[in-house]
């Protein structure tokens, strides 16, 4: 509960109408696009809507003051419960600040305030001749505040890297409300610890990010796409393998198991040859139509030394679509299977990515379970899909020992909990598991540092 | 001063020649290659040489205990003070651990103990193929944990980024002597905090870092180097520009001012064509030498743009040496023209690179001292000397007041301290300048967190 004197003094800092407290309209504000259950309790008591830095660190400043959780939030996108304000306080929604700052097309540099979707920023920059690779799934609602709370990834990371590859400042309210600046436009910047990088992926547990300065590289200028059927997964890892250790590095390489592609092909009413075992698909990219010729062949070849059974190059912007829409339309096709999906985002070195597929069939044998599996291949992030019907007796308590195991596994090869999603809600029982408790102190020590109140993002991440 | 009970338990964990005390063994341990002039203040009461991780979390037990100052030290190649025991107690000397502890082909990543020499790391490798970018100017000297400690960089940043950028994970050892490990060989990790990134470039102030894991690139089979000379230092830094924004981005683009051009011609009794006011050095690399004749036929037409007078492309590999050993000579070449020298790394915005050049002239004037002017103008990393004969009074104080102004001057166009030699004790004054006085609190509650009784690396950085 906030004392309605409170209330008062932040609808002073943010205008009536930008201070919400009925419990229908809070409602909204109390789950996000995890599998997180709703539950009245993560209502929060008051939602604050700023469109001024200079608002939230005077909302902060309230916040710290009197003991106030306050969760930050973008588009609500996340699929770990990183936004859902399980302590009740101040659900602090970014969506109005969407100024695009500045675009420094000398330094090949945006900064744009926390609530920009991503695909806008994309967008603004491929409309001026730039890139901004980052494409987490969810980039057309996801805002940059965030992809860089997250640390987002997408397909693309095989080549150029995850969010926080690109950002080079932060603009971030403290729990005091103190703002700070880190980082900047110098590319080679060793003043002071980094903390742009501590505070990319931090889950909004550290402070609030109101803006981000992102470096852009030129856009390629040709591309394509590739489709790759193999008679066994681990072939289709080692070409995979083979293809970046030979200095073939595509924009983007998505594997799906023969379980996924299964689920596709029943969505589509596709007939699929029995024997293919897994399928991929690649991105390539490039100056010119020769240089992607060249890359073509070249992952011909390799694909050959495994047995590859089909390639399909593709001829015409129509088949580049339909052949992505196969991977876009996986997570649908997967959840069409079953009444109940539980969808996971381990990270495993490279090479253990056919080991890792092998444990995780081993656990669906154990539970019974079918569990469908595709992801990133080219960067090791396997996203695991447990199909279920929670409404079977005893279901719901093999899936929970299944994603376990699966986590587990994730360790046992060197592997980590999250690629993409972050800990949030749903990976805190495994941190310690994954980080060690030592490891797991040091976290609580920068975090008792920020915020020594602990009212930032409370019950998260440990 | 270190009671002998304190040092008899010291030695029981290192053995008694690995813990030093005399002041003649101990004088070589109090300072560093950069400007901060000796004194025997500076003198550790204690050389430890570990060889084990577990020795060092020893180390660090019996040092946190009783509040003992430890100052970790490579090879003490930094140009900031960084590994200078200015506190005196213990000077922590990492030479003895030079294992390579793996080689994991699979992934392409490879873990060392800190003590290994750079070059070491990036010929193992190349032997084998694959390729570790990062080669800062001290790379035959420095250890690899220096240049993790001082996030080190180098002249291929500009296409393949500095140490951070290759760093997956850390062994290190807290303050409390707790050991605890960072990141792992999972591309994409965002599991907790990236202290990895935390503690990359931290000075040594917030731990030890004692292992470190490192990704690698595949080796680019072909390479060349190209000299371009030109009528202002503007049209070099546009013709860079031009190529980068163009996708043309060469390994390596270093620049030199007249002066630096005048210092080397002075240095090897070259003639250099008066009309000449800037020096670009590219290494440009690629799969095959059709690549490398497409990058430089585009690099001259850029460069042709810009009014380039004078356009080397190196024909042999003795060419190539040739041209390199003008850009190696630089520091010695222009060491040269005056009794003493101040060298500096300011970064800046890379289109900010002109204008700096022109500040730092303004402020020569001013002064009415020398200033040559080199760097990595890929990247916006400058490295400006002070050429000065501090015999001469008040010359010490002119020098002290120009340097300001440089600092000063990097600030001003959105530029930083340092680019890559770290804040040590030389850059201390200006912290608070480049920062804002939230920023440095906020490094001050990471360190607080880390190390409650300030006894890693104390009076660096701010």
């Amino acid at each position: 509960m906030i004392a309605n004197e409170i209330k008062r003094k932040i609808r002073n800092i943010v205008g009536l109408e930008n201070a919400i407290d009925s419990t229908e309209e809070c409602f909204g504000y109390s789950y996000d696009s995890s599998f997180v259950p709703m539950s009245p309790e993560n209502i929060p008591d008051l939602v604050v809507i700023p469109s001024t830095t200079e608002e939230i660190s005077a909302v902060m400043a309230i916040a710290n003051e009197y003991g106030i959780p306050v969760t930050p939030r973008g588009t609500a996108s996340g699929r770990t419960g990183g936004s859902i304000p399980v302590c009740g306080g101040i659900s602090l929604a970014l969506h109005r600040m969407t100024k695009i700052i500045e675009f420094d097309e000398g330094n090949m540099m945006i900064t744009v305030e926390a609530g920009v979707r991503t695909i806008d920023v994309y967008n603004f920059c491929a409309e001026r001749g730039l890139f901004f690779p980052p494409d987490p799934a969810s980039w057309k609602y996801a805002t940059i505040g965030g992809n860089v709370g997250e640390n987002a990834g997408g397909m693309r990371a095989v080549k150029y890297g995850v969010t926080s590859n690109y950002v080079m400042g932060l603009e971030v309210v403290l729990a005091d409300g103190s703002i700070i600046n880190t980082g900047g436009k110098a590319i080679k910047n060793v003043t002071g610890y980094n903390l742009t990088q501590l505070f990319t992926g931090s889950e909004g547990t550290l402070c609030v990010i109101t803006k981000v300065l992102l470096r852009l590289i030129p856009m390629p200028k040709a591309r394509n796409t590739l489709q790759l059927m193999f008679p066994s997964l681990d072939n289709a890892c080692k070409t995979i393998h083979k293809m970046l250790i030979s200095g073939v590095v595509p924009a983007a390489a998505e594997l799906m198991d023969k379980i996924s592609i299964q689920a596709v092909a029943r969505h589509r009413k596709l007939e699929i040859d029995s024997s293919i075992e897994a399928c991929v698909i690649l991105e390539i990219d490039g100056e010119t139509n020769a240089d992607l010729e060249k890359q073509a062949k070249q992952i011909q070849a390799i694909a050959n030394e495994f047995r590859v059974l089909e390639v399909r190059i593709a001829a015409s912007q129509q088949e580049v679509d339909d052949i992505w829409s196969i991977r876009r339309g996986l997570s649908s096709a997967i959840g069409a299977m079953a009444p109940n999906r539980f969808g996971e985002d381990i990270s495993v070195p490279r090479n253990a990515f056919p080991e890792t597929v092998g444990l995780i069939r081993k656990i669906a044998e154990k539970y019974n379970l079918t569990i469908a599996v595709y992801g990133h291949a080219g960067d090791g992030n396997i996203h695991p899909s447990v199909l279920c019907d929670l409404s079977k007796p005893g279901e719901e308590q093999r899936v929970h020992d299944a994603v376990n195991e699966i986590f587990s596994a994730a360790l046992s090869v060197g592997g980590t909990l999250s690629g993409e999603h972050g800990i949030g809600i749903t990976k805190r029982p495994h941190i310690t598991k994954a980080l060690g408790e030592a490891g797991v102190n040091a976290l609580q020590m920068v975090k008792q540092s920020f915020d020594p109140k602990g009212i930032l993002n409370p019950n998260k991440i440990w």
